[in-house]
């Protein structure tokens, strides 16, 4: 087996390592006088405490007030909270919601729940290089429109959505504050301002796992004055819309690495920028028949998603894990459903092309040497695949 | 401020330190080796490989197979997805369920919102120990009955219930495999056998921060073939029933503090229950007016939870803080909330009595001598208690 530092690993858009010091933040807190924060003695106190001023620090990062911060056990039940608590709590201002065709399953099955209870969802189209269309989105809002959600960036194909531009035109279209504006930021922290008034988001979904620190932790923004009904019922706990005993230790791990995330965010971006460029335009010109998908500037700066032709995903993925690189061909969430990708289907992908794609997302980690590994290893898979691909379509490959 | 050693933590039920095995587990899994379970090149196999392997050791613990076990981010999801997952999907066998009246309110919660979605809820009174009648419970089946839910052993007052009775008389009377039978074991688990069959329950709910593993962890137990509805959407997870990355670190100190809880059960429970006869007699020989909730004998050997005439609980508890003893009055869930325990009311306590009352609830690092130093301070808080309280009475307090 080949050992951890020797893997090139690009798939930073399904998991990011756990940091150094996020690690650090969590040991702090498994320690036993942190008790159950609910709890009313000495060491149930401290954790109280504990927990109050690590929500301020997100508060801070995030440019919100610390009652608006619900911690969760995921970006996904971050998600969930968001769409199924909104709509259902507002049922009687309306029973018709918004999403966009390229959101992440965390958001596209709650309202595919939601249509079972009765609501109307409207699937916003995008167009072909995934961008939703701000125009088409204040179109689609009708008398009972209660909420919009559309992901700040798109984690397949990296598209940057119009997030600002689309809470701006809202402002003038809001009655009694609703449609509300919700956005899946999971991939984009790191990457682009998470500062929710200069957004002008109203629910702002964040995950741990994408920004080396722990898994098992998430957050939702959610603008003050906003009613949603939990989908955890049981105790108090965040503000009674998440029972359960607090995680301190994962929530200080969580804080910890949004802390670094956005301090180190700058340079990163410019970093991951060139290199991103480099690697982008030695594969287009090294491989033929390759297409970058999503938008070719509006992108996050970490993500390269392309198409190459008459080549299954899958058997690029295992070449080059056979080269000791970590690739995927989309989400990790559906890497196993062999069903193709809804996101390459909503940017107008043909049947033939869909099952074509491969994604490299760099993080921290990545470096020059290792892209220029990549460069090294990919073209020469291809044509091997192109091959044997050709073989197989003369029947030679079943003797 | 007081070292956590100085500490004499009297409060195991509301949650129990990490052990160093079990952060040990953690920490192997914290490594960059192990992504995004669902990822397929090596790091995520590697993950998914790890991740099956955890599931079986819980299967073993537990007598199941491992596709019963589905990871959940604490005892109250589970308890949220046994509840509301079950009686959605199986909506079209019947409306009714039956839960008891000393349920955890993560039982009790989920229940109230299936009322509100047009459900049938029974509260199953208890009698004055606490205990659920199997006959009351069977009298109470509809023939629209889906599900009923009767925690192991109730986390304030310690009172074992008769699951096992339970789940054998309900044998005879199912019909389709309805009504099935969930058990909140999370503060049974070790200190009582949780093996599913052993038990006859068809849901089982464990947590891991009850047991000296990590918080934000937990997990149900359902038996194969049953149909739940997700209650957080998104990915394949799980078998489809909890979408999320999967969190293998903590996860992994679960199952590792799972098993140590269990190879210790029969010898911590000797200990403890030595230990609790002592506490508790020599408590009722030196406070005067003072009485024993729950169940005399068919408790849980690790909980003491006492009601003390005139003396407000949170009294006793502010004053044992003081010296350095952390217990609580009852579910530290609702510790914050004014209102009455719903599980002293269900046991028929007076309202003069239902908020005198104090838990304290041993563990693994409780000696013989934290016990006597408790006896040795807590007779002389009730007396200079008292004396305030008949202060209070008189009106000299407030000069």
């Amino acid at each position: 087996m080949r050992s951890a530092d020797s893997i090139i690993y690009l798939d930073h858009a399904a998991f990011t390592p756990i940091c150094a010091e996020s690690l650090k933040a969590m040991l702090a807190y498994t320690d036993s006088r942190y008790a159950n924060a609910s709890s009313i003695h000495e060491s149930g106190r401290k954790a109280n405490q504990a927990l109050y001023s690590l929500r301020k620090r997100v508060a801070k990062v995030i440019g919100s007030r610390p009652s608006e911060v619900i911690f969760t056990g995921s970006g996904t039940e971050s998600d969930n909270l968001a769409i199924l608590g909104f709509a259902r709590a507002n049922r009687q201002h309306g029973n018709h919601i918004i999403v966009s065709a390229i959101e992440h399953k965390a958001i596209l099955e709650p309202a595919k729940q939601l249509q079972k209870e009765g609501f109307d969802v409207t699937i916003l189209p995008v167009d072909k290089q995934g961008s939703v269309s701000v125009a088409d989105c204040l179109e689609a809002i009708r008398h009972n429109t209660t909420l919009i959600s559309v992901m700040y960036a798109n984690n397949e194909i990296g598209t940057i959505q119009p997030i600002k531009e689309l809470a701006k035109e809202l402002q003038s279209l809001k009655m009694d504050r609703l449609p509300v504006l919700h956005s899946d930021a999971c991939q984009a922290t790191g990457m682009l301002s998470i500062n929710v008034n200069n957004l002008g988001v109203d629910m702002m979904s964040l995950n741990s796992s994408k920004i080396y620190g722990p898994k098992g932790i998430g957050m939702l923004y959610i603008r003050d004055g906003l009613k949603l009904q939990p989908i955890i019922h049981g105790g108090s706990q965040e503000g009674g819309l998440r029972a359960g005993t607090e995680n301190l230790a994962s929530i200080a791990g969580f804080v910890q690495a949004l802390e670094i995330a956005e301090s180190k965010r700058n340079d990163e971006v410019s970093r991951l920028m060139k290199l991103n460029r480099y690697f982008c335009e030695s594969l287009l010109s090294s491989v033929d028949d390759i297409k970058l998908n999503g938008h070719p500037e509006n992108r996050l700066v970490n993500n390269l998603h392309f198409s190459i032709k008459d080549i299954e995903g899958e058997s690029m993925l295992l070449m080059l894990d056979h080269h000791g690189i970590a690739a995927s061909t989309g989400s990790a969430c559906t890497a196993h459903d062999l069903k193709p990708s809804h996101v390459l289907m909503a940017i107008g992908q043909s049947n033939e092309i869909v099952h074509s794609s491969i994604r490299f997302t760099m993080g921290r980690g990545t470096t020059m040497q290792q892209v220029n590994k990549v460069l090294q290893v990919f073209p020469d898979i291809i044509k091997k695949l192109r091959k044997s691909s050709v073989l197989t379509t003369y029947g030679y490959a079943k003797n």
